[in-house]
């Protein structure tokens, strides 16, 4: 069973596994440092649809499908589907992964996504409530573009603290505990609202929830940067990961050589033009499925913090003169389980 | 310990309980048959803040503080917060309930998001991840027409199939088998796509859905109409009503007796001129939280299915030319608990 520690983090005692992962991304996904550890890359934006809508929702069927055939398994051998996108109504879930008839939660998390819906998928499997699950996100720069900025015909400007919104799709397959990585512990995130109010700087309104959030698993676990191998956040990008340095640095936690960023690791800065760097749920989801999740299988890295975080706006909103509240949710992902404790199920 | 009945229902051995509700609406919701049931009624509009998006996040905020109150519970006091809405970003949850400062977990589920967050807020508690959690969702019908219809500047004229958006809002408090209502099992819906394309007729996008869940769970646990007191769906209207009906009688089940629908408790159609009757996650959640709740912990009802209903589709999906899926999540709740398994830890 899992134990609570301290105020905000639950340890899943029983150690979930991801069995699985899958990525998917685009033409410039594809050009950036990981991009030939995708599992698929296309490099027609459209991916074969009429609309970068559809585009998005068709990366998240590949995505599914792509998972569910590394792991041998068909839809019926999964109990429940968590899913979300960035595009209003999350769309790109619903389309994409409609038909394969699996129960589904349809979540919001902007870029937390992924981490959002690998806790509740872990939380599933720590509770008994399930065998197997899907976690899958996406987003696409055009999709998301003209929702969020301009038609891309209109060829506007990009501030440099701007972020490039990912073209890509991730998907896990989380089960009891078999092999790494397992998912040791989750620190659930609450809304922080710092007054943020520029929409080209998504990473300053998200890394004070990336702060609290670290700072509060820290401080329930009595651990430390030291504890670590990598802390990667996602998206956070430059602007946002030099905030957070600083942030944490400011409640006494020295951050700078086990941080890493999934808006940084991506796409190269100096030659791919993506401004402060790369976001969107895809982004986080495309590192964690395609470079991450081996690595940690590989023995490469041991002990990780993976936060992602998003910006919980609308261009509604920002309109109407409102904050950019942020937030970001926490997994501590090993190579190990959990030791397993007394009296427990584990 | 969770049991699974069938393919597609969780038995939730523990009975979670929901320990309080609380409902909040405005001047047509007050003025409708179940009126003077809500907790807080508001005939502003605007909830006295500056425009209708701000005013479905204060519905949010004083919903959710009002549930707290009625249970003598703080913000520290609830380990999860799930919510939803129909905006886009659920930027009505984000900035409704940001101040709270309680992990937050954002759902997208349209109508459904009363059962979405009900479900997973009863396998936390069944599951042993929680003591306390929080489901709370909103809609408010002006800033959902300018979203998904036209300015109501402009005046359109309504079609007969067409449902009113509820300016409503709910929020229960789900804890350890304590009290009525117990939460004896859930059935999370698939995405049920039939080719639907009538943004004005959302009742025939749902109700297939409604109908897949209901029959689901009633082959799952060998059980039919005649074991409720009330099958309860929200917010097939009218329209979807009778469909739900036609529907689930082809396979064998007479659902007419038992059958009622939150978009048709919620207004009279007679007087309120609602065309097919009411809709929106603040329906189903402003009828179950107002009248359902308190009526199953008098007794009144003692065994029922709450079936909330979801189309999930965005405007620009449909001026794509694609279809309305729906969706529809069930809880049955019950004036008794689940009778305590050999071997369980209820």
């Amino acid at each position: 069973m899992s134990t609570n520690i301290g105020k905000y983090t639950l340890r899943l005692d029983k150690s979930p596994s991801i069995t699985g992962s899958a990525a998917i991304g685009g033409k410039k996904e594809a050009e950036g440092p990981i991009g030939k550890m995708f599992d698929i890359v296309n490099y027609d934006a459209l991916f074969g649809q009429k609309s970068w809508e559809l585009a998005e929702s068709e990366m998240q069927r590949q995505a599914a499908q792509k998972v569910m055939d590394k792991c041998s398994l068909s839809p019926g051998d999964i109990q429940y589907l968590f899913a979300g996108d960035l595009l209003n109504q999350i769309v790109a879930s619903h389309y994409g992964l409609r038909e394969l008839g699996i129960p589904f939660f349809g979540l919001y998390g902007a870029c937390s996504t992924m981490a959002e819906s690998l806790i509740l998928s872990s939380m599933m499997i720590e509770g008994g409530l399930a065998k197997k699950v899907m976690a899958i996100t996406s987003s696409h720069f055009c999709s998301a573009e003209r929702q969020f900025r301009f038609p891309l015909e209109y060829g506007g400007q990009r501030a440099p603290t701007a972020q490039w919104t990912a073209t890509a799709a991730g998907a896990c397959i989380i089960a009891e505990n078999s092999q790494p990585p397992y998912i040791k512990a989750v620190t659930v995130g609450c809304i922080e609202d710092k007054d943020i109010k520029d929409l080209n700087n998504m990473g300053a309104a998200m890394a004070p929830a990336a702060s609290t959030t670290i700072k509060r698993y820290f401080q329930d676990t009595l651990t430390g940067p030291d504890n670590f191998d990598l802390i990667l956040t996602g998206d956070l990008a430059q602007v946002g990961s030099d905030l957070l340095a600083e942030l944490l640095l400011r409640e006494g936690y020295d951050i700078k050589k086990k941080h890493a960023d999934c808006g940084l690791i991506l796409y190269d800065r100096a030659t791919q033009d993506v401004e402060a760097g790369g976001s969107g749920c895809g982004c986080a989801a495309g590192v964690l499925c395609s470079y991450i999740i081996p690595a940690i299988r590989e023995g490469k890295i041991k002990d990780m913090l993976f936060v992602a975080t998003g910006a919980l706006m609308s261009p509604i909103s920002v309109q109407q003169g409102q904050n950019i509240p942020g937030i970001a949710h926490l997994l501590h992902l090993s190579s190990t389980p959990n030791p397993i404790q007394q009296g427990g199920n584990a």
